[in-house]
C-alpha cells in the first residue's frame, strides 16, 4: 500500500528524505573496472571490443562484423508491422517538428558601424547514441536522441546497441532507420562508450555521446567527459502530480503506475489538497497494480518510493514541487495555465487532466530525456542545442579599435597583462 | 626562439603532438585531498571554511566575518580611479548588451488546435562565481561571469574570492559591484567550491558554479558536478592565427605574446602561407619578448608550446585550424569574412587585422570564457544560456488525446510498458 503523508506533519521530512535520496552511485570498484575497459579499448581498439562483446554479450564478432549491415536492417524492417512503422514515423515527425523550433540562427550585430559582433551556430560533426540492448531496448530512446541530432544538421549519427546472443529488437533498428541514424555498431557497455569517445579502426570517434544506459555506461560517460561531450547522467525516473481535487482518481493512479513500472527505484508522488482524492487514488492504485504484468516492480517502487501527500492548500503543493524540482510534473488541476507561471523547476510539465505523462514519452514532441533527482533546478531537457556548438565573432575596424582601444589597454594594464595592452597599443601607434 | 615548422613535413606531427597534449590533469593525490576538503566542509560548514582559510590564506576569520561588508566594498571603490571605473563600466555595459542578444523567450506552439507544446525558460535561482585571488585576480573574470548571470535574470549572484593575508584586489571588488554581484565571501580553493555546492550557515547553496581556478578548484568543480551545474573545466589557454601574408609582422608577434604571457602552458601558434612573414614574425617575437616584464613566462610558453607553421595554401591553414579547434582564432587575412564559413570549430574568432584577441578579453561583448584544448568541437563560449534552464510544456485536450492516443498506446505496448499504455487508454475509455 502506498503511504499517505500529511504535508508538514512530524514524519513528513523523514519519509521525504528516503524518496529524495534514493538512487545508486557508482562504487569505487565499478569506477576502476570501467577505467580498465576504457584503457583497453584505447590501446587494443576493435580487438578489445570483440573480446568484451564475446564475454559480456555472448556474441562472437569479427572486426568486419561489428557494424550492422544494410541487409540486417532490411531484415529487421520486414519484421515490423505496418502499424508500428506508422506509429514510429509519427513520433519521428512530431519530435522533429518540435525540436526544429529550438533552432538558433547564426547572427551578427550591426548596431555599431565600427565593431561587428556575432555568434556562429554549427552542428557537431559526429554524434554517438548509446542504446541499451535486451529488454530495456526502447525504440523511443533512439528517436529522442537521433532525431534532434539530425534536425540540428549533424552529418553523421552513429549508434551503438549491444545484441546479447546476437538478438536485437527489430523496432530499435526500425526507429534508427526512420530517424536517419547513419551507422550502427553491435557493441554495448563501457566498451561502446570508450569506442565512441576515442575511436577504433571500425568505430569512428564522435564529438558527443548521448543516450541512457546502466551504471557501467553512465560511469564510462562520466569518465570520457571532456574528451567528448556527454548528455546529463540520468538518475532514476520520477513523477510528481499536483492535484486540486478535480479529475478522476483512476487516471491519477494510472499515471503514478506508468512511472512506477519503469524500475524499482522510480518514484511516484501525488500531492493533493483533497483528502478524499488521496484515499481514492490509494485504493485505485491497489486495484490497478493487481492487473499489471509488471506488478512486482511497480509495487516495490510504489511502496518504497511512492507517496500520496495531503497538502493544506495549492500554494503548499506548488512550493513543495518547486522544492523537489521533479523530472515529470503533472498539473492535474482544472486550470493548469493559471499556476504554470508559479512552477520554477521541472523537466517537463504535463498540463491538465488529458495529458498523461506517457504522451510526452513517445510522440508529443518534446524530448523524454529530462533532468532527474532535483537537477531540473539547473539542467534542461535534451534539446537541439545539445547537438550544436557556438563560436563568437569579433570584428573591429581601425576606427572601432581607436574608439575602444584606450579602455582595453587600461583594463589590460590593471590586470598586469602588458602584452595584452601592447597588442592593442601597437596597432593604434601604427599607420596601417 | 620560436620553432618554424613546415606543414606536413617529417617532424610536423611530432612537434604538434607536444603542443596539443600539454596541460595538467589532477593526480590521484589531488583528487583525494579535494574529496576530503569537500567532505569536511559538508560536515563542519563554516568552521571548516574558517580553518582552511587560516591555513591556506593566512587569514583569521569568524563566521560573521566570512562575508565582505558594504564598508569593505566602499573602501575598495574609493581606491579605484575614475578612469578605471569608467573602463570597467564600459565593459559591463558592452558585455551586458551582447549577452542580452542571446536571450531566449518562453514559447508555445499554437499550430495544433488540440495539442499545445512549448518551452519555458527561467533563470537559475542562485549562481556562485569563483574568482581567484592574489596575482591572478582579474576584474574581467568577474564581469564575464557575473554580467551574463544578471542579464539572464538570476536573482542572487554569490561570489567567492580568497584574500590571502587579508588582501584583495580593489578592482575585483569594483567589478563585482558594477556587475551586480549580491554577496561576496572571503574564501577560495576547494573549500569555496564545496561551500557553494552544499551551503554552510553563512554561504548559501547555489545551483551553478562558474569561473576559473587552479587545479584544486577545477577538481572540486568536477567532483560537485551533478550536485550543482558547473561551467566547463578550462585547460591552458591558446591562440591560433591564420595569416595569408598580409598585415604587419609586429602586430602578429604582439598577438602571439598576449597569449604567451598568461602562463607557461599557454600555446601561441601562427600558421601562414608566407615564408617571409614566418621569419619576420619570429624576429619580431624575439625583439618584443625582451621588452616584456613577463618575459620569462612568455618565453617559456613560446619556446615550448609556440610555433610558426608555413603552409602551402590557405586551404591547408584552414584545414589545420579545423583540426585543432582553437580556443582563440585570429583570421589575420585581408578578407576574413570570405573564409569564415569554412571555420568549423573555434571558441572565438577575431576577424582581420584590427581585431587583436585582447579586444575580446575585456570589453568587445562576447564572453572570454571559451572552450580550450580542442573542445571547441563540442563546447561553446560561456553564454546567457548557462544561467537559465528550460522546462517542456505539453498540453493535450481530450480531442488531442483521441487523435494521437492510439499511436502512443501502440508504442508503449511495443516497449512492453503496459502501465504507460494504460494511462492513455483509461482516459480514452472514460466519459470525462
Amino acid at each position: 500500500m502506498i503511504s499517505i503523508l500529511h504535508f508538514g506533519h512530524s514524519n513528513f521530512e523523514t519519509a521525504l528524505a528516503a524518496i529524495v535520496n534514493r538512487g545508486e552511485t557508482a562504487q569505487a570498484d565499478v569506477r576502476e573496472r570501467v577505467r580498465e575497459i576504457i584503457e583497453d579499448v584505447r590501446s587494443r581498439g576493435d580487438e578489445a571490443l570483440i573480446d568484451y562483446t564475446a564475454r559480456f554479450d555472448r556474441l562472437e564478432l569479427t572486426a568486419a562484423g561489428l557494424q550492422v549491415t544494410a541487409d540486417e536492417i532490411e531484415q529487421a524492417l520486414s519484421a515490423v508491422s505496418e502499424e508500428s512503422m506508422a506509429a514510429l514515423r509519427l513520433a519521428v515527425e512530431r519530435i522533429g517538428a518540435f525540436h526544429a523550433k529550438q533552432k538558433e540562427q547564426t547572427w551578427i550585430s550591426t548596431e555599431e558601424e565600427d565593431v561587428l559582433l556575432g555568434q556562429m551556430v554549427r552542428p557537431l560533426d559526429r554524434v554517438g547514441i548509446y542504446v541499451p540492448g535486451g529488454k530495456a531496448a526502447y525504440p523511443s530512446s533512439v528517436v529522442m536522441n537521433a532525431v534532434p541530432a539530425k534536425v540540428a544538421g549533424v552529418p553523421e549519427v552513429v549508434m551503438t546497441v549491444p545484441m546479447p546472443g546476437g538478438e536485437v529488437n527489430p523496432h530499435v533498428l526500425a526507429a534508427a532507420h526512420l530517424s536517419g541514424v547513419d551507422r550502427i555498431f553491435k557493441v554495448g557497455g563501457a566498451q561502446a562508450v570508450a569506442a565512441l569517445a576515442y575511436g577504433t579502426a571500425s568505430v569512428p570517434r564522435v564529438d558527443k555521446i548521448t543516450g541512457p544506459g546502466n551504471i557501467y555506461v553512465a560511469t564510462a560517460k562520466q569518465q570520457v567527459f571532456g574528451q567528448v561531450d556527454i548528455d546529463m547522467i540520468a538518475g532514476p525516473s520520477e513523477i510528481l502530480i499536483i492535484n486540486d481535487g478535480s479529475g478522476d482518481a483512476e487516471h491519477l493512479a494510472a499515471d503514478l503506475l506508468s512511472q512506477a513500472e519503469h524500475d524499482e527505484l522510480a518514484s511516484s508522488v501525488l500531492i493533493t489538497t483533497d483528502e478524499g482524492m488521496a484515499r481514492a487514488v490509494a485504493e485505485a492504485l491497489e486495484r490497478q497494480l493487481k492487473a499489471l504484468s509488471r506488478e512486482e516492480i511497480a509495487r516495490k517502487s510504489i511502496e518504497q518510493y511512492g507517496a500520496i501527500i495531503v497538502a493544506g492548500t495549492l500554494d503548499e503543493a506548488i512550493a513543495f514541487s518547486n522544492r523537489i524540482a521533479p523530472e515529470h510534473l503533472e498539473l492535474a488541476v482544472d486550470n493548469p495555465f493559471e499556476i504554470l507561471p508559479r512552477i520554477h523547476h521541472a523537466g517537463a510539465i504535463f498540463m491538465g487532466h488529458h495529458t498523461p505523462e506517457a504522451a510526452g514519452d513517445y510522440l508529443a514532441g518534446p524530448n523524454h530525456t529530462l533532468p532527474t533527482g532535483g537537477t531540473a533546478r539547473f539542467f534542461s531537457p535534451l534539446a537541439l542545442d545539445d547537438f550544436v556548438k557556438k563560436s563568437s565573432i569579433v570584428s573591429f575596424t581601425r576606427k572601432g579599435l581607436e574608439r575602444l582601444g584606450k579602455d582595453i589597454v587600461h583594463i589590460a594594464e590593471l590586470e598586469g597583462l602588458e602584452a595584452h595592452a601592447r597588442s592593442v597599443a601597437i596597432r593604434l601607434e601604427s599607420k596601417s
